[in-house]
């Protein structure tokens, strides 16, 4: 018998004006937080306020997908931008994904670094801090999502902000439990029936089998599902089912 | 004896990234009511942020100067933006402009269109609609400030809004007590003493001589003093000092 | 017998970014001239760089695809861009093509407006008149791709510059052989063999049937092929079999 | 009695749309040879049309300041941009620039980084080669102006491309002959006195005196002006005015 919870993050609103990237529609009806663009990799203001209003009615949870100013390279370039700019921006981009979720009878209730930003803040103190002081410009507590052991996730805690560990079922692990580099062989895993398998296993029992093939414990209280490619919903489904087939409850990080 | 009382208001924060062009803590020690643009014609997240913190400070009231989308043409040209598209946008741009007004420990207190919206909303029903969509958007009821005799004033009025006239102590009106249009000969008064001596006129008597000579009259509760050109500061400072002088009580409307 | 002969053309590389939004290898085995997105509505510097190098390859000619500069509206809000401004816009677009086209072992051979620009020389001519300034500026005499009987061939034809005009298999047109607004009920065709048999009727004939069932002229060097709809490729390739099948041949314009 | 030679180069056209930050008239007046911003950290393209006419007008020579897309940042941020993509986003600047320079009657003669992309390139050999084959691409062997010693300069010449070394009269130098780091004490000469005489130092004998006391040589055919703080002009004209007193001939490299 188990009690595990667990809950299901993807990134969503991915799209800019005439361009759409991601199945919001489908990818609301599997996850249970929504990682919103807000229009510096991605988002533009009238698909920011579309998937809000999406995300309240199916009880989806907002978060704030937050990135560099970059819609030539959708956030994925590392910059070195100065910490009083990055902390200003994040806090701007929380401010206007704020308006479309209250708009939409909810609020935003956490923020996660995108793409460049997300890697840079593993490990970059300066950069980490400068999103932590974003997120407190933005008046709110909000956890901050993102990977178990991460400098980011150390300045949010000493800072008084809470964390919120996630896990990929698509990535490969080392033996220590960090992910193995995209760009690596094996780094991605393609196979849909071991995705679902490691997916349950990190979600049941806080365990996956690394590349190496031992059993590395992976905390986490969120799987993150991929939305921007061929399958990719279908995939999620497959997931969330087997998840809940095997005795574990899907709902939201508390 | 007058008990005369007046709002000004500048347009602050009209810079991006490397480039000034408002000369903000000057402009701050003269006006009332700051329009702080908010990235759409000007205006990035460090400028909001630092404008903001130095009007709270100077207890001057914050108001979200929303535009279109053009920092190419800074908001001068008019657009054919769906409506759809243009309220989202101005939620979006009231939004991350909240964030620092409440970081600053104040609120964003009104909206002002910029540039070519501002004129545009004028008598585009559409659009003025738009504009007044977006700010209800925001979930507060924030008062408009623009033209008397607007469109916008019209359409924000049957929507339960708030509207605050402005009038220019250094445009020509005509007899309709309509701005003379820019480009028309005489329609920019640029001798300072006039201008001075227009403004203590439209702030107390609520009067002003129009370009054919008559007086005609100007239902303004805040005057726009423009913030961008050399030798503004110094005139604005003189606006006020005229405005004390003559008895007018210089403060934000209510 | 006939001798018609017609050129296909189509707008290609309108991605941008991680964003893709036209098929462009398929629609380059279709179409005789590809209307390339110069980067102010679409178009990034790898994708122009990649469909110039495609396009050469297979012999397609070259086109460049000019637009305001609104990647959010991705050019399809009329914008009231002063003439100067319009003219040097249109002028760095065809530079920054003519780099990729070169390096690809060919060359820029016309101009296209995109969308609302598109639309507005039709009849302003003020915008008509600074998109020649921009041709001009480029130091070639760059044929213009248009409607027939629009301002801005008028334009073009008057500062000594080619025309080419183009028709729309897909679109109604009036008795007056203009097209039918889009909005207007019936303004686009959407029956495959209904637009099948309307491209054969214009490239053999010059001729298609009006939406109140009169026969009209309509004179036409180039189809325009839509290429961003689903079932967009495979529309096109049946234009081209069925066009071919009737003794048409298609080519690029003189 | 001496032969020596110099080339003087400023930034120019660094504004965009409503903003100006160089002195461009007058910068004109005093250098051989201008680094035109190409819009991706600055320079709209009336602005480029501009400088180029006034340029080509007074006979100073017009080079590609070619950037990281980053007008928030104004290019100052180094950003990791994947080689293919700053190879075409460089072909795309220089292709831009070159439709201004020949409607000016003249040409773009040379390419030089700026700001975050000029630091990366003095060590980095993938960005580099990226900027190398992005010149390539332009189909003209365009000199590198840079760092003597950078990367740049060495993959340039492995390509076939030549390069032309810059100093700066305002910089303090080590005993390598290298610059001392922005960010250290004394990295930047405020004296203007002392730059005037730097810079005769360096265009006469090819020498400097490092910020420990020691003469370096610096291998130099150019040197580099600022342009955008107050009191620049008036410091590029004494330098020039003095290193002709000196009997140094200031023209364009060769």
């Amino acid at each position: 018998m188990t009690w595990a919870s667990i809950d299901l993050n993807a990134d969503l609103g991915e799209g800019f004006g005439r361009w759409r990237l991601t199945e919001d529609e489908q990818l609301l009806s599997v996850v249970t937080s929504a990682n919103v663009a807000c229009g510096f990799h991605a988002g533009d203001a009238v698909t920011m306020r579309r998937v809000c209003a999406q995300a309240a009615e199916r009880g989806v949870r907002i978060g704030a997908q937050v990135s560099y100013r970059d819609l030539a390279g959708f956030g994925r370039r590392a910059m070195d931008v100065p910490a009083e700019e990055l902390a200003a921006e994040v806090a701007y981009q929380i401010g206007a994904l704020q308006v479309f979720a209250r708009a939409a009878g909810t609020r935003v209730s956490y923020v996660k670094p995108h793409g460049a930003l997300y890697n840079r803040v593993v490990r970059d103190e300066e950069q980490a801090t400068a999103v932590v002081d974003g997120v407190l410009l933005s008046g709110e507590r909000l956890p901050l999502l993102g990977l178990p052991g991460s400098v980011l996730h150390a300045v949010a805690e000493k800072a008084g902000l809470p964390v919120v560990t996630e896990a990929f079922g698509d990535r490969a692990y080392t033996a220590d439990g960090t992910l193995v580099p995209r760009g690596q062989e094996g780094a991605v895993v393609a196979d849909v029936a071991q995705v679902v398998e490691r997916s349950v296993s990190m979600a049941r029992f806080g365990v996956v089998t690394s590349h190496c093939g031992r059993s590395v414990p992976v905390r986490a209280r969120s799987l993150c599902l991929h939305g921007d490619t061929p399958g990719a919903v279908a995939l999620a489904r497959q997931v969330r089912t087997r998840l809940e087939a095997s005795g574990v409850h899907v709902k939201a990080f508390a």
